[in-house]
């Protein structure tokens, strides 16, 4: 594998969605919007931290188009905003869900996990599965090939 | 849902788990040791990144169990060590995949991604999915029903 020394990897999936949401705080916002939480002073509340932070973080979070902003006002109050996600901030579910079955299974207190997350049509418990496009599972690393895609470069500067 | 607030968020397994392996180099090396690299020189010649760094984050996760460190030994060299994913570790693959899925889908290059991840038996793509434990595919967050596990708690100083 020492060829991977060669590959110019400034374009890689995993490094440029870390650099949009590769940060606890904003995980952990995603982790509060999955359980319902919208409300500016509801996650402060539950996350404990840092007023200008949680701003800084949710304001990203709109600016990438992961969370939308609407605003509500009820009756005597002035108007705020609800932050929900959206599409592409749901496509991030499964990275946070992935997490949390890794907590669950290594980190999780010996009562067992603090949530479980369910399917609201049959009621069971709701996992990840790697499976191929035509449907095998995939329990092991052993089983992945790894093929360059089409942005695949080299390095300039790479010994040829 | 301001009832969330009440909720003791100590033992929250995505939170644990950001512990462990939140920040970005520990998942670009996940990434690497994926990607088949096992040697120090290889992660350090790939991810440019510190050598002090890259020791305490490699140590770190053999200290986790994450990877484990095996001895090597070419004719005529010093003994070296390869670091391996364990199975603890390749439980954390899923995770890292989400983040490369939707990489791929919201921030790669115009030409598509950089690398694809195929299934060795058949050659064809490998995709996260979410599934019941029924087998029912869950497409939108809006199928998740939140349920408290063995371990959740209330806040001891929540209103009552």
């Amino acid at each position: 594998m020492h060829e991977r020394r060669t590959h110019d990897t400034s374009n890689c999936s995993i490094a440029r969605t870390l650099e949009v949401v590769g940060e606890k705080w904003t995980i952990l916002i995603l982790r509060e919007a999955l359980y319902g939480v919208r409300r500016f002073d509801d996650f402060e509340a539950v996350l404990h931290c840092p007023r200008n932070l949680l701003s800084e973080r949710l304001r990203k979070l709109v600016d990438e188009g992961i969370l939308s902003a609407e605003w509500y006002q009820e009756p005597g109050h002035r108007r705020r905003r609800e932050y929900v996600l959206t599409r592409k901030g749901e496509r991030l579910i499964p990275a946070v869900i992935g997490l949390m079955e890794w907590g669950d299974e290594f980190v999780a207190d010996s009562e067992g996990p603090a949530t479980y997350i369910n399917h609201v049509g049959c009621g069971n418990r709701i996992h990840l599965e790697l499976r191929c496009d035509q449907g095998h599972l995939i329990e092991h690393c052993a089983e992945f090939t790894i093929e360059h895609g089409p942005a695949f470069k080299l390095l300039t500067d790479a010994p040829s």
